[in-house]
Parts: structure tokens; sequence; C-alpha cells
């Protein structure tokens, strides 16, 4: 009999795939550690099966995988020099099969789907966990349900449209629909992994585990992360809480999570030192992926931030857009709004805090600039015309 | 001193990075393999060093590298079963950097660049190529030269825009610009890396023998790929050649090259036995990234295929559109159609000729379908509305 844990109450419950909150404080429910020794497969390709010790998963169905993981990490050499910063890297997960972070999550979520005997999946979502979903769900032969804002973009609506799920445009409040979605689930025997589902969470490890072989078992001093619901960065807390346990790294980085000033009701109650986070009241900001004014796991991530020495900090639109232009002019990498919230907090960090010259630090990227094409709309791309003849003159006159 | 050799003349020139064509017949040069025995370094993380011994390269810069290769490979279960076919894989090469596979050329050119000392890099491009170049400029540091077609959307340009390059739409034919950049080049100091350079071509090689390794050091029986300007089929084809000279494999695939009706240049001088492509006259597919009437590798393709007994064939828009479908919503992979055109390919091939049972397929996936959202435009998604109170009642109405 598996069971889930309340970091709040302390306790466990058995395993309820249909409503994965705490019975009595109806906190999320989180994956406790096991007792046995853990570690790393290094010789599998997998990334699920490379650290399956660390997963809550018995095996891994090869075949339920798209590809998730073996995410690059790359040293940002431009902007350490014209920023005058320790070692920067991004780890970036836009290289994940529907171009975010989310396919962690639901690669490990559909694993456990699948060897529960589920027929149907669900999830609520207002981008990239529906288009995640349905890719997985499609690859598993699921029946998968998406339900989505009253207000979706056609072209998000497409991107999830392409993989033939069951789509549904709800109106009404997205926290409601979030909550009723699991009693639905029950009835119908839909398992709906929404952005707290245990299973997710640990998916999101995966990517902690990378970093730490990528930097040749080192860790990073600091780890960059935006916020939305709260799973990522929990997730990624609980990789390293891993790894401290089983004595493969010494300390736990620096997790600092970002949040757009526009939406931040994480970062609100961390600065008033309040122990739950209250939902906002209007969430206006260009990082869409990550304007969650109610966050289901709000008050884990503040524990768990307090708990390491961690900090949750807010950036501004102006400064979101500047950072995702200094990652494409400047190191060819091209994000989401949302993702660049990482590099805003950082060049914002390092004017007020020290930062050792020999630490390194990573940024999380979530997920890639195709999928947020609506925040150029507003760019001037400085594209000149030219007739063929006189292209020579025109191509002189740009040159340095 | 370095050189580069024309398969048609059977002569070697030195090197002209502004002019890899031959000074004799103008065909495009390729880069000769070398004397020596070659052989993998697996313990490498990065591909680029991986594959070193294969590549036109003394060494690896890896802070050049923005992340290209380690793609995965995915078995499609569920093709296999609705239609009764052979073991048969992706390659996915939207996992890359710009989610296509023109950077794993643009990465090694990038790299020659910076080797040779050349401060500007430029090329001629529809889309893909352009975005991977201005990306790579970026993070190389060099002054980059797009140079697009008149009529390129204004998506498309966004896509390069971010990265900040110089940025010109030219207005003219095509296969002239393509000729006259590199004169341009010539006299400004810009090394223009287009379709078919021959750095850009021994990249592509990297992902066949990724697959090579991936299928346990098996070749696989048949391999799809898309053929536009020709350079990545010449690579791959090239690729199996170097396997077979270093006896890592005994035969090489047969390699179908597949092109879109609308656009089949290459595929008609096949059929009727022609040694020249010849260029034609209205090209018209939704397969926009493969639309090129004029392929400049045109003669290297035709006689690389037909020395190793591969073939050229064509698909309909239609058949395009259904293997994209079918890609999206039987295994959650959502390409281009330019990318579809492989399983419509493999779809029309297996009618027609008998396929061992034993014999593993690779299809190559060469870009994301994130990069022509426009080719969906038409298809209308399933979604229902509903309201937070009818919720429960739609949802039961569309469950099986």
């Amino acid at each position: 009999m598996e069971h889930l844990e309340c970091i709040f109450c302390q306790k466990k419950f058995p395993l309820d795939i249909f409503d994965p909150f705490c019975p009595q404080c109806r906190e999320p429910l989180l994956y406790p550690a096991p007792q046995k020794k853990r570690s790393f497969s290094p010789e599998k390709s997998l990334p699920l099966e490379k650290f399956l010790d660390f997963l809550p998963l018995l095996r891994v169905d090869p075949s339920l995988s798209l590809g998730e993981g073996n995410t690059p990490l790359l040293r940002l050499d431009h902007i350490l020099k014209d920023f005058n910063l320790p070692p920067v890297f991004v780890k970036n997960e836009a290289h994940n099969p529907t171009s975010s972070f989310k396919d962690r999550g639901t690669a490990v979520a559909v694993q456990k789907a699948v060897s529960l005997g589920m027929g149907r999946i669900g999830t609520v979502s207002t981008g990239n966990m529906a288009s995640s979903t349905a890719a997985y769900g499609a690859k598993a032969g699921l029946e998968t349900l998406v339900l989505l804002k009253e207000d979706t973009p056609f072209e998000k609506l497409l991107l999830t449209g392409v993989h033939n799920p069951k789509l549904i445009r709800v109106r009404g409040d997205y926290g409601e629909l979030f909550t009723k979605s699991f009693s639905i689930g029950r009835r119908h025997n839909i398992y709906f992994m929404n952005s707290v589902d245990p299973f997710r969470i640990e998916g999101y490890k995966l990517t902690a585990f990378e970093i730490f072989l990528q930097l040749d078992r080192q860790i990073p001093r600091f780890l960059f992360v935006p916020v939305s619901a709260g799973g990522h960065l929990a997730g990624l807390i609980r990789a390293f809480l891993d790894l401290r346990r089983e004595g493969l790294a010494p300390f736990i980085p620096i997790v600092v999570g970002v949040q757009a000033q526009g939406c931040s009701p994480i970062a609100q109650a961390f600065a008033s030192g309040k122990v739950k986070v209250e939902r906002i009241k209007k969430a206006e900001t260009i990082a869409h992926a990550i304007s969650n004014p109610d966050p289901p796991a709000g008050n884990i991530v503040l524990r768990m931030i307090r708990e390491n020495k961690g900090m949750i900090i807010t950036v501004s639109d102006e400064e979101i857009l500047e950072a995702q232009r200094i990652l494409a002019e400047l190191e060819g990498i091209f994000c989401q709004p949302a993702s660049a919230t990482v590099l805003a907090g950082l060049l914002k960090l390092s004017k007020e805090m020290k930062m050792d010259k020999n630490d390194p630090i990573v940024l999380v990227i979530t997920g890639s600039g195709l999928k947020a094409l609506e925040s150029l709309k507003s760019l001037k791309t400085d594209a000149l015309d030219s007739s063929l003849s006189d292209l020579e003159g025109t191509i002189d006159s740009l040159l340095t």
C-alpha cells in the first residue's frame, strides 16, 4: 500500500489518486522518501531509468516516454562578462518534448497512471501543462481530458488540440475548477494530474539531478526558478534534500523563486512573514505561464523556502522583457517571458547582495519562446528591405 | 592546408570559405574523409566532442554550443500496430536549441567560423536556418547577417529577429540571391553558411551516429528524411558511409528522400533517370520548409541516392497533413508539415513494397510544429464550451 504525506500535519495517508490533498488541512500531499538507500544508475540513457531509485515508480515503461529530459546546461559567458557575475548556467528545459518543463512531471504521472491501470487522465491548465498532458496521453493511448480557461486563445488551444484530447473551455472561477476537477475525476474514474500532483512534483526532481551531474557532482550555490503553482520549486528543493540525505551532496542551494510583480502572492507572503499565502484579486503580467493568483502549493513553497534558507522575489514586466532580450541577443536562447524571470531575478539580486566569484549559479529556463510569441507582438524588428541589385550597398551600410 | 572535394570531378581544391563550389563544374564541394582511423568518444557528453573524429574540426569550443543533439529516438508503437509495420522509430530533431535539425549544421559551421577567426557570418534562408544561424551567431558573439525572402511572414521574421542579427528582406529571385551572397561575402569578409555549406553537411552526420548508437550499434534498414536543398540527406548518407568505412557497420540503410508533390525537382529527376535536377517553375505545398524549386545539392543527392540504392519519392499535401495528424494523435509528436512527409512516405511505400518484419525503420523528424502553426489554421478543434455548473454533464457526454 502506497502512502502520501502531509508536511504540515506530519502524517501519512493511503494514496488516493483522486484526491491527493491532506484530509485534515487540505494542503497538497507529497510522496514520502523511502527508507532504503538510493543511488543513480548512470549507465541508463532514459532519465526516468537513470534516476528510478528517486522516483515513486517500481519500474519504467519506455514506450510511454516522449524523450523528456537530458536537457543542456549552458554557461552564459557573455552575461557573465557584461554583468561581472560568478559562473552562471542555464538549465534549458525548453528542450523537452512539448517545449516546457511540464513534460518532466507529466512523464512520471503518466507512468503512474498506466501502472495503476487507469484508462483516463485529465488536467486543468492554462497552457503548457495542457499540451504536455495531451501529448503524453496520446502516446500512452489514454483517454485524455483537458479543461481550459474560457478565454484561452485559439492558438494555445491548437497546441493542445493537435493531440486530440477531449477539450473543454470552462466558464467560471479557475480555482473552483481546480478543486472541482478532483471530485469529477473520482466519479468518472479520471486521474487529474494537475499542477501540484505528487507524482508530477517527483518528476521535477530529475532536472536537479541532471544539473548536479552536469556540474560534475557539484551543487550550485544559487538556483533560480520561476514560481507559479509552486510544484516545480517544491520538486527541485526535494531533489537537493534527497541528495543531501543520501550523502551525495553536503548542502542544498539557496533556491530563489521568482514571481512577476503583477502576480506575486507567494512573494508577498514571504516578504510579510506570513505562513499562509493569500489569494490575490487581480493578476496582470506578461508572464502568463506563471500568472497564478491562488497557487495550490503556495504554503508548501513558503515553508520549504524558509526551512532551507531560500527566498522568493519579484521582478517587473519591464525587467522580464529586458532579460528575455538579453538571453536571446547575447546567449542565443529564446525563452518565454515566464522563464526570463530567472535572469531578471539574478540581475536584481546581484545588485543587492554579494555573490562569491566561485559559486556557480543555475537559472532554470522553463519554456520555449515559441510558445509565447504574443509577447513579441510589440517588438519592432529592425529588418531592412532591399532589392537584389541594391543588396551590396544595403549590407555595406549595416556592417560595423 | 584544408581541402574540399568535388564528387563529380573527383578533384580536391584548397578550402575557400567564401566559395565552397567546384571551380570546374560549380557543384557544391564536400569535406573529404581523412586517411586516419576514426572512432567515437562515448565518454564525452557534448555530441560535437563525442563524434569529433568524424568532424572537420581540430577541437571543439563548448562555449559556442547551444546544447544541440542528444535528441531522442522514439519507437512508434501505435503506428506499428495500426499499420502492421516493422519496428518504426522517430529521430526527433525538433528537440534541438531552435527546434530544428539546422542547429546540427550551424553548430559545426560556427565552430569553423571561430576557428578561422571570422568575425562575420551570414545565411540566406526562408525560415529554420535563419533562426538557427541567428541564435548561434549571437552565442558566439559574431556579427550575423540574415537575408530573407521578401515575403517572409512577420512571425517568422520575429523568430530570427529576437537574436538581433542584421536582417534584410530581399526582393528578387531567391536562387540568384543564394549565388550572389557568396561574392558579397568575399568582399565583406562574411562567411555565408548556406544550406549546402560543407561544414553544415558534416554536422548533419551526427544525427546518423546517434541513431546508430541508440539502436545498439544497429543500422536501420530504411531511413526516411525530408529533402529540400539536399544537404541534410547528403550528410546522413555520408555518416553511414563513414561507419562502413571504419568497419563499424556492414551496410548502409536504404535512404528514402521524401519531397512534397508540389515541389519535387529531385524526385522528378530521379523518376525520369536524369543525372541533373531541373529547376521547377512553380512550387506550391503546405510543407514550406522543404519548398525549394532549385535545390543546390540536388545533383549530389541524385548521385548519392543512386550509388547507394536509395530512392526519392513524393507525397501529396493531403498525405502530409494526415501523417502530421497521426503523429500528433497516436504518438504525441507535433511536427512541421515538412517533417510529416517521412511518415507519409513510409505509409505510401509500405503499400508498394514488402518490408521485412525484423528490419528497423527510422524516420527523421526535422522540425517542431510550433514553427509552422499556420499549417493548423484550418484545423477545427473539437473544443466544447461549458459553465462550471454544467461541467460534469459535459464531461459525461464526452467520455467513451
